[in-house]
Parts: structure tokens; sequence; C-alpha cells
């Protein structure tokens, strides 16, 4: 089934203990589609400033991502750079330049409004909401946001919250949204304001799933060598989404396949920097770590 | 088959956020034998001073712990106190009285020397490998260990690691054991200095079993309250030895079982103060959370 996403697409530039790199390819609507499209076709809505390589997308429309929501708008392309420290646990930003993103107002084109499954990638909350008013009856939305939504636009928070069926949202934000001090009681908590499926993730600790009647740990995938964290998230994310629109279906297990799923394709993402490894990842490989992940999990 | 464990028998005065108890009983061998002793009958050696009140382990009699090696010592019982802070996550010791403890020299009685499976809890390294002489030829042997003996004892820590067929240890623990940055490759680089097996506990996070050809994470038990976290750590190896020693089995198969087992006993000993929720556990309700467990991880 269709599956639309709305998000940043930019140019990071990382450092590490170990390495560091200038203005590669990211944003989170980039690692969503490279992760979801390894599984189904994918609907790409955002933004790029006139400065924009627009043969760097070449290969997500390769890979059956439909650029056709991409925005060119006179300026230059969003731009972030972080900082990760010792484990690769701790990152700080060390500057953001929204540039033509502060002012993006998603149009989602006429040819996506039918969308079924719908990813909002971490956004302010009104223009979040500015997207669900376009698409007309979406069998699955899901939403990610953060600390400085929660911290500036609380109202607008809310009214998403009580609208989308899904959210993702990191453990530290959890904790900061609801105001308590435990992630059993904060997954509880968000559920009560709106989203039925609330998936927190703990980084490297894996992530926990809160359905109606369900408490859902799940680890991540193990590792051998974390190079860049960056895009984990939405690279989850994107294996989630990407999961449940090929399938068609939400129900339990299908949910917790898709979590499996998404845990997988972060675990490329962290493997390099940016989006390399993603680009590397084939279906078979996809799969075949799938089907690792399942068995090790599997307690007979 | 025939399970021996060898470790402290304390007094524990221990605050939280929340609560304040004193003087309860605690230590690692009590809490190992209270969730192994749901299982198969335990062997306990340790000792207490003159001032500890025999009664109080009538119920590990009660429940086919054999008490024949729980030395009597003038002098005071091994006290211990910690506080919790914030989500109970971090703890720190307020004091330590060894008393008793100081001096331990466990003489294994001559009816447990032919233990199958041993646990070596937490103890000066020499002590541990001192136990070793004096048990024939245990099928597997798991030993605990902490920061003190890393930095204090290293060459009889080394020893020891040479002759222990499994480690269990903290994740802070791993890292400074090894001095890695990485759980994945302290797993690895501990593997290397003997125990075949080695499970790097990660508290709320779960746990990370290294083996020969795997790396298997596994989540904790979603605990919604945890009001003490004291003797979660010795509570999952008496489930993990516990459910070896029933199945008689070190296999693959069984191990990872073991590891579930483990982690639901776990689960209940940090869902009250001391050893409480260890004493009410059932083997009924352990058999259930162990099922639920397995469900949850379970990808279909």
């Amino acid at each position: 089934m269709s599956l639309l996403v709305v998000g940043s697409i930019a140019f990071d530039s990382i450092k590490t203990p170990q390495d560091e790199v200038h203005e590669i390819l990211g944003g989170s609507a980039i690692y969503f589609s490279l992760a979801a499209s390894l599984l189904t076709p994918v609907r790409l809505v955002g933004v790029v400033g006139s400065d924009f390589p627009l043969d760097q997308l070449h290969t997500l429309s390769g890979r059956g991502v439909d650029l056709s929501g991409v925005e060119v708008q006179e300026g230059k392309t969003f731009r972030w750079s972080g900082e990760y420290f010792g484990g690769l646990n701790h990152r700080e930003t060390r500057w953001v330049e929204l540039n033509v993103f502060e002012r993006f107002q998603p149009k989602i084109p006429e040819a996506f409004r039918d969308s079924e499954f719908v990813f909002l990638a971490n956004g302010a909350p009104l223009t979040q909401l500015g997207v669900l008013e376009q698409v007309r009856r979406p069998r699955f939305v899901m939403a990610d946001t953060m600390d400085l939504w929660i911290h500036t636009q609380r109202p607008d928070l809310d009214q998403l919250l009580r609208r989308v069926d899904g959210l993702v949202v990191n453990d530290d934000e959890a904790l900061l949204l609801t105001q308590t001090k435990s992630l059993l009681e904060a997954g509880k908590a968000i559920r009560e304001m709106g989203p039925g499926r609330v998936v927190v993730k703990k980084g490297e600790h894996g992530g926990i799933l809160f359905t109606q009647d369900r408490v859902v740990p799940l680890p991540a995938y193990p590792v051998h060598q974390v190079r860049d964290p960056t895009g984990a998230g939405d690279s989850f994310a994107g294996g989630l989404m990407g999961y449940l629109a090929r399938a068609g279906n939400t129900d339990g297990a299908s949910f917790k396949a898709a979590l499996a799923m998404g845990t997988v394709l972060a675990s490329f993402a962290v493997e390099d920097f940016g989006v390399r490894r993603l680009l590397e990842a084939t279906p078979a490989e996809m799969e075949s770590r799938y089907r690792e992940y399942c068995s090790l999990l599997r307690i007979d």
C-alpha cells in the first residue's frame, strides 16, 4: 500500500571521535525513504534549496522513491552539524542552518493525497497537522517529534497527538513529554494523549512498544562497529512503516514484525557515515538480517 | 542436577527516593538461592555472624535450599547500605561493614563437593578460586565479579577467568575489565580471557550473551513499578543457573532459555524491597511470566 513521508532533506556535517565528514546527504525524509524503499515504494515530500545538486536524488528515484513532492526553493538547503562523544552515545548539535526548511509549508501533490500510510517526520506540529489536512483518508499515520516542540509548541503538539495513530519518540523526549521518571509510565501516558501505538526508542538499547494491551521490549540488533548513529531513528521509522505498508496490515503481530524490521534498518544506518550503508544494503541482506534477528530472540 | 552457590549473606539498608528500609535480609547468595530454588534444589555456602537470627533462613530451607554449608562465626554479619537516585538507575554505596565476611574462607561440605553446577557470586578472586579447588568435577562454573577486584586483584581475577565456563558482569565492569568503549568489543574480549559464555548485564536495558558464534541481545522484562533494584543481578544469575541445572544442559538453546528465566527472576526481585517479592513468587507465576516474556519476543 502507498507510503508517504514528509520531512527534511539536508546536508549534514558529522564529527565522531574517529572521523569527520562535511555536507553529506542527510535529513529525516532521506533516511526514512532509503530504509523504507527496500520494502515498498515511497512518496517523498520535502524541500531543497537552489544549491542542491539534484543528481544526489537519482539514487532515490532508482529505488522507487517518487520525488514529485520535492520542492526546490530559491535559497540554501537545510544544513545540520553534530558531534558524537565517547562511545557515540552522546551527541551535541554544533550548529543548524534551517535555510529553506524554515518556511517549509508542505504541499502534498494531488497524486499523493490518497496515501494510506503516512509518516510525519520530526517538524513543527502545525506543519505536521497541515499535512494531515491534505491527505484524504490515511489508514495509519505515525509521527516523530523532539524536545524543541515539546518545550515551545505544546498545544499544537497535543492537537497532533490526538490525530495520529502512532508516535515514535526518544527516551529522553518521552520523559520530557510526560514529566515521568520511567519509560514504562511515559509510554502509557503518551498513549493517553492520543496515539494507540507508541514506540519509545532507546538508541543502542533498542526500544519499547506500547499498545492497548501489551508492552513489548525489543533490543537493538548487535552492531559490531557503530561508526555514525545519525539517522538511526528515521531509518528505524522507515523500516517500520515500510514493513507495515508492504504488509498492508497493522495488527499486533505485523506491528511487532515491523518493529523488528525497523531495528534491522537502523542497524544498517549506523554501520557507516550518513546514508552510505543504507545505499549499499540489498533487500536480500535486509531479509537475512531480519531472519537472524528474529531467530536470536526466539526462545524454544 | 546439583547446584552450588558460594556468596554473601548480609543485612542491607536501602534508600530510594520513595522509601527506606533498615537491615533486611540480603546478600548475593540469598538472592541467588531464592531465585534458583524456584527451579531446582540449591546448596548454599556462606557465613553469618553470631548476631544472625537463624530463623531468617527457615524460609530458604523450606524452599529446598540446603543450608549445611552456612557457617556461623563469632562476630557481626556482613552489612551493606546503598542509596538509589532518580529513576533508580544510579546507585551509591553509603557504607559497607564486611564483618565476618572479611575473613570468609569458604569450606565446601563433603556432601557438596560433587556439585555439577557452581555459581561463584561476587567475592575476592582468590576466594572464588579456593572454592574451585574444593569441588571435584563441575560441569559448568559461572562467576560474578566487580570493579574492586578488577582494580586491585587483577592477576588473581585473570587466573579465575581461565578456570570458569561463564562470567556475568555489569556493563560498566565489562568496559573496565577490557578497557574498551563498546559492550560488543568488551564481551568478545572477555571471552578471549577464558569464559566461553559471557553475559553482560545492562540493568533496565537487559543483557547481552556472548558465545563462540553468537551475540544475543535480550531486553529486560518490562516491570511497571521498580521499587528496589538491589539483588537483581544475583536473582538473574539464580534464574539462569537454576534453569541450566534443572535442564541438565548448557547447549545454545538451553542457555538462551536460561537467560530468559534469569530475566524473569530479576523482574520479580526489583518489584519490591529486598527479597520480599522473590519470597512471594510461586513457580506457577514464574512459568507464566517466562511464557509471556518468550511470547513478547517471538516475531512471527
